[in-house]
């Protein structure tokens, strides 16, 4: 892990033509992803993960799972031993675990910045902005169609954001770009405006394919071919089903060798059963049969074991966020990922609230809380996410960024060595006395609390005379100070024009469609 | 426990006198205890225990605790083997600890309705209001001093506050009232505007005794010598002082049986040092050296090992809440009071916020999460606190009572019978399919998922032609719904004369004092 290293800062230049080469050197603070010294928060017992593990079992052999408009899907299916009965794959109890074992525990995601790579397992927690939505939301503009304009503010915010490890994928749908082309500006944003790593496009598999060789250009054919340079992320269609563009995609990321979180995306009571140990239930059914198929696609390729879950209103039938059902499901998922050896996504910013107001804070952390706890590896969604994922918030990418920190402060676990336990400074303050002065305050404090960068701390008076302002309007100030802040990454220009050059040519190559 | 029963809903009944006694007898549905059915999270090694454990008795044997002004105190002290030098109490190794041993590791605190009684201890969690702001705030009418009919009002939303289980003490400071009287009004609006628990008065010995006194109105003589039926917060003024006022309300308490919590009050930094094992250090040193003398006071009293501890901004030393910090300090002292068999109270609503927006939100969701998993058995605060406990909002206090709701449901586990499986479901349901309409679904539906009373999961269209309300504006709202729709519980008219009786006589009894 040599190649993820401590947090650097490069600091601006001089004068002139100095100044110009050093502007386009400058790079933000960026912490690295978290190692947890802390344990996993566990909900179920020996005896219920037995259970479920069980019953998953029973699905995959009794029930089965569906491969539909997938012929090569089926063959696969077919030589490994499962029963195909139309398209429904039933899979013999215990195969698909066996299948799973060949899928690493963990995988290093290279960036361009090798500063940046992340390791994907284990202890770890890499955290990734909101994917998908296709409305952005501000304070001053409201609610609107995402454009590829704020699709680049996003990776811009993203970059600068010191808690954010990973560039993500589609922060928002950039609704002005034809269906069939807007992956490459996506692309090309994520690998020109940062140099975190991303993810790759899974809307068809020729999408995929462009995915790859856009990061070829960037990393080189070869390292390409030897490394992971993309996680991206392939929904599974709950109940049971998987999707032949999906599948296509996946397989074209598994042959590459780069990593796909392959992920069910449940909203308990309506694809999945309205209980915690039935959803779980499914959810490592199609797990267990998605991982399986990657690993027929090619042996050994890396993957995530997602579980994208909430609970469902059934009096309007709206998803719901930060429940504790949704919390008890991604702490089992946890546990379940662990017995496999897989890495595990799961948690994020999610909310329902139409506005990044108290509702969406107490949802936001609550899953931000659970998902630290639950051992989740790989957290997308981790900020910007507001309306059940159909906004990137602005204000709330911010907002929900700076509370990142609290999960790398908390994740440090407590220090018991000679210097925390403080005796000294016991000894020196003694009773009645007070701490701000004392040495060891003076030589710890600056380390010791984790402090927000946009949370209002003044006095009540200082507040008031300055706007009485709430959280949304100190994000307004931060979003705009960041965008204003902003500095490209350097790229080495070759690089970049055959990248623009590989973007032009694919967008003449076919007609505009926005189906 | 057969006196803390299930939750308990009395319907409106008919017309004319009968509505009218009918009316009299309404009552709220209000939520039991917490039983946790999960396990405590612990962030502290075995070693990491041992260390802190050894440097609080170091504490105690070498630099000693201060007894101001209290001859008596010091006078037990030398008694039980500890060394005297002027105010200063030093204690022997295993001393305090050894004192400890006769504090009961969990008792019943007693409700004029016994359906309300709550036991603090063990597993059990018990939730109760803010305590002690002088201001209160509501959107209508900003920020400004409490009344006594701030204070009423707010046991009033209490009362009404299903995951709520305890009435608290100062839900509010009534400046309106005088400083020698106001514990009286107090205390008559907990007893007589609501049936659940509360809190006395520790402000002066003499309104703990009053305390002690309206308690035997409300309750007979004989049942309160024989039961608990106050809980009172004693704060130690950290370091390692131990207010001789505190002490005094601490005395009166303990000999007549009743419960204290027995609490450091620290921002780290200020009252402790910045480091979390030198806090936890310090915390324990003043819990056994307070809860050691509530022991020699009368052994056998009931009490609560209190942390209120918190972070500060080195900047402008302002106290902050939700941090990671405070998260680690709560976890840890949560397995120092388990260790000690000892009730823990910690964590609650806390934020440094000036309103009720996205940060309140944030720092309370983050300290309510920590709360649960850290095994606290009584939370002070757990709803309504703003601007780091200056001011009791209206707003926030039915927000945050409605997330208490989250974690009854956390607290709850997960099932894993065969309903809870749901294999039956999934049969039913299959590939492709959905849940919605399933007989598992139908069945389970309405139990199966924690519901919000007062967030907002309405389709985007509805919520904007309603007004595209904040959580504060739909708060604002529901507290003016439930101050509406309250009905006091009925008591006895002669009790009630004579709690009216014993008010007037102590308040004519002497002069209105603002000191």
């Amino acid at each position: 892990m040599a190649d993820a290293s401590a947090p650097t800062r490069r600091a601006r230049g001089g004068g002139g033509a100095a100044r110009r080469a050093a502007r386009s050197a400058v790079s933000f603070e960026t912490a690295r992803f978290i190692e947890r010294n802390i344990p996993n928060y566990e909900v179920l017992t020996e005896e219920a993960l037995e259970v479920i593990e069980h019953n998953a079992e029973t699905i995959l052999e009794e029930i089965g799972v569906n491969f539909p408009d997938n012929p090569a899907a089926l063959k696969r299916w077919a030589d490994a031993g499962a029963d195909i009965d139309g398209e429904r794959v039933r899979i013999p109890r215990g195969l698909a675990r066996q299948l799973c074992a060949t899928a690493p525990s963990s995988y290093t995601q290279h960036a361009r910045n090798p500063d940046r790579n992340v390791v994907v397992g284990g202890k770890n927690l890499v955290l990734a902005p909101v994917y998908g939505p296709p409305f952005v939301r501000d304070a001053a503009g409201g609610r609107r169609y995402a454009t590829m304009e704020d699709f680049r503010n996003f990776v811009k915010l993203g970059y600068m954001s010191k808690w954010l490890h990973h560039s993500g994928g589609t922060v928002c749908e950039p609704t002005d770009v034809a269906v069939n082309k807007r992956h490459l500006d996506m692309l090309h944003a994520h690998m020109t405006l940062s140099d975190k790593p991303y993810m790759g496009s899974v809307t068809e598999p020729s999408r995929a394919r462009d995915s790859v060789e856009m990061s070829e250009i960037l990393f080189g054919k070869e390292f390409v071919a030897e490394n992971t340079v993309m996680t991206s992320l392939i929904n599974i269609n709950s109940p049971m089903t998987f999707d032949d563009v999906m599948m296509g995609a996946l397989e074209v990321y598994a042959e590459a060798g780069q990593a796909c979180i392959i992920s069910p995306f449940i909203v308990g009571g309506a694809m999945a059963p309205v209980s915690v140990a039935g959803t779980l239930t499914q959810v490592l059914a199609e797990v267990l049969a998605g991982i399986a198929y990657s690993q027929l696609c090619k042996a050994g390729a890396p993957v995530i074991m997602g579980a994208f879950v909430t609970s469902i209103d059934m009096n309007s039938g709206a998803p719901t966020f930060g429940t504790p059902e949704a919390a008890h499901i991604t702490y089992g998922a946890g546990q379940l990922a662990r017995r496999l050896g897989l890495p595990f996504r799961s948690a994020g910013s999610f909310c329902g609230s139409k506005l990044p107001d108290a509702q969406a804070a107490y949802e936001t952390a609550n899953s931000l809380n659970m998902g630290l706890l639950a051992g989740v590896n790989f957290m997308l969604h981790a900020c910007g996410w507001l309306e059940g994922g159909l906004v990137s918030s602005y204000e709330k990418f911010v907002m929900d960024a700076d509370q990142l920190g609290t999960l790398h402060h908390l994740a440090a676990g407590v220090q018991i060595d000679e210097n925390a336990q403080a005796m000294d400074a016991i000894r020196e303050v003694g009773p009645g006395g007070h701490y701000l002065g004392c040495a060891h305050t003076q030589a710890n404090f600056k380390e010791a609390f984790w402090k927000s960068d946009i949370l209002d701390y003044k006095p009540f008076e200082t507040w008031a005379d300055e706007g009485a302002r709430d959280t949304q309007a100190l994000a307004t100030e931060r979003v705009a100070k960041m965008l204003s802040d902003y500095q490209q990454p350097t790229i080495d220009p070759a690089t970049r024009e055959a990248l623009d050059a590989f973007v032009a040519q694919k967008k003449a190559a076919e007609p505009d469609s926005f189906m």
